[in-house]
């Protein structure tokens, strides 16, 4: 089966989808998007992604395509034609199409691109065992809150943890605090049984599994502080793990080449990934 | 006349030319990019801005599409096709076309793009009377010698200013130091007669006009001092300008509402803005 691409209200194969080269997507990385994930025909937290894509979209001042209950429709006919039960759906909206020159152009239409593809979640053996992380100096811009398409620095940060074998690079900003991962957040367990994960802010991208987890922690009475930690602190944790909506609650083993507790799987991570995982239906 | 784009080899109609919806340009701006004027059939300082996108792709490790013999070529075929005698040049490299995952595609064939199109220098009443920039909080990552597509936070910078009826806004940094313009270099001449200008670094894009302006100021044995100036040393200035490949050397007259001197356009800066005009033949 071929897949099938929505643009601007036209579906086509997937492999001749175009876009302008006049898209300010394209030209100037003015453009947000979600990934939403699929699992057994159901939408995961579709309505959160969807409530941070309008809230990307305020904050750059950017026009809505269309009303939540049509873009809903268009995610349901996209993930029909492309016969995806289990995998994502990407979103991605440019702020227009028009002559190249910086400032907002007078007259901007949101541009729409939807894909989906069949994917399964991260391999199971990676949950089972963990996985590597490095770190990678914050080099981003100030507003990680708004989730652009501007991701130079996540892709080569995502580069650098491939070439050493690691999942992930997690940010280290100037004060030696962790901010987050190249397209995950991040966590630790500290020594007292506290979780601990830094709180929203324009420093990090405030991911839908992450709120997920949080309302979990909070459910499950967990000992959770929403705050900044630092390196040293992740290096002592007892456990560390990362969320994402591809990764769920993975845990980490190894941050830059040290064990993480005693470099196993943490007991917390475990259940909160299996808490994650039946609130979901995920398959595990 | 229709404009014509290059798109990997193919010419056609600018208003029909388009990439695929995965170029990673498009979905990561993981793409770099060059803006080279043309005055007067002549492209002004072409080898500069090629030198500096053979850079901009090497810190990104993406490979030449082609020659610079065979590139240059190519050029003269779009300024052919568009029949540009003064306007500028547009090209725009990605890295590759390739299912969405951050890390580098195992094979990566760079994406070329390119475009012309007329236009004039900006209007002459700008440099005779000056031009208002306001300034705006460095947000950008830090890497802005690298001149990628990932402009989302210039196109910001420049919307503002646009709304507050400015040229340019100028970023300044947390230590209170203007790093450049959204789109130029910045440039002050101090109380002595020193002309001050931002040293290459992480912190800005080594602007070629830039480049030239040094080598100019150089030749005309100018006290130049390539050092971080601060938005209080700028707002105490005799005068100040900003350079870029369409602005080439444009008076700055006030910054954030103050007056710059007595607010009118510097002797030092009319001084090297026909300079540079004369060297470049450039129509004033």
């Amino acid at each position: 089966m071929s897949r099938v691409a929505h643009v601007n209200g036209t579906y086509l194969p997937h492999r001749h989808a175009r876009v302008s080269i006049d898209d300010r997507g394209y030209q100037f990385a003015d453009a947000v998007y979600e990934v939403i994930a699929i699992r057994g025909d159901r939408l995961i937290d579709a309505e959160r992604h969807l409530d941070r894509l309008d809230r990307s979209l305020r904050e750059l001042r950017m026009a809505s395509p269309m009303s939540r209950v049509a873009l809903r429709a268009v995610m349901d006919e996209v993930i029909r034609r492309n016969m995806v039960s289990d995998g994502i759906i990407y979103l991605q909206l440019s702020r227009a199409v028009a002559p190249r020159d910086h400032p907002f152009p007078a007259k901007a239409r949101t541009q729409l691109v939807m894909t989906a593809r069949r994917s399964r979640p991260e391999p199971e053996a990676w949950a089972r065992e963990g996985v590597r992380v490095i770190t990678q100096p914050e080099i981003r811009w100030a507003r990680c809150d708004i989730k652009s398409t501007a991701l130079l620095p996540n892709v080569l940060a995502k580069q650098m943890a491939r070439e050493s074998g690691a999942f992930e690079a997690w940010f280290v900003d100037r004060d030696g605090m962790v901010t987050e991962g190249s397209s995950t957040n991040a966590w630790i367990v500290d020594e007292s049984g506290q979780l601990i994960t830094r709180p929203p802010s324009d420093a990090i991208l405030n991911g839908v599994t992450r709120q997920a987890v949080v309302d979990l922690a909070r459910g499950e009475q967990l000992r959770l502080v929403e705050r900044p930690f630092s390196l040293d602190e992740a290096r002592a944790a007892r456990e560390a793990f990362l969320t994402s909506t591809t990764a769920n609650v993975m845990p980490v083993t190894m941050i830059d080449g040290h064990k993480v507790g005693q470099g196993g799987v943490g007991e917390f991570t475990r259940k909160l990934r299996q808490r994650y995982v039946e609130a979901n239906a995920v398959s595990a």
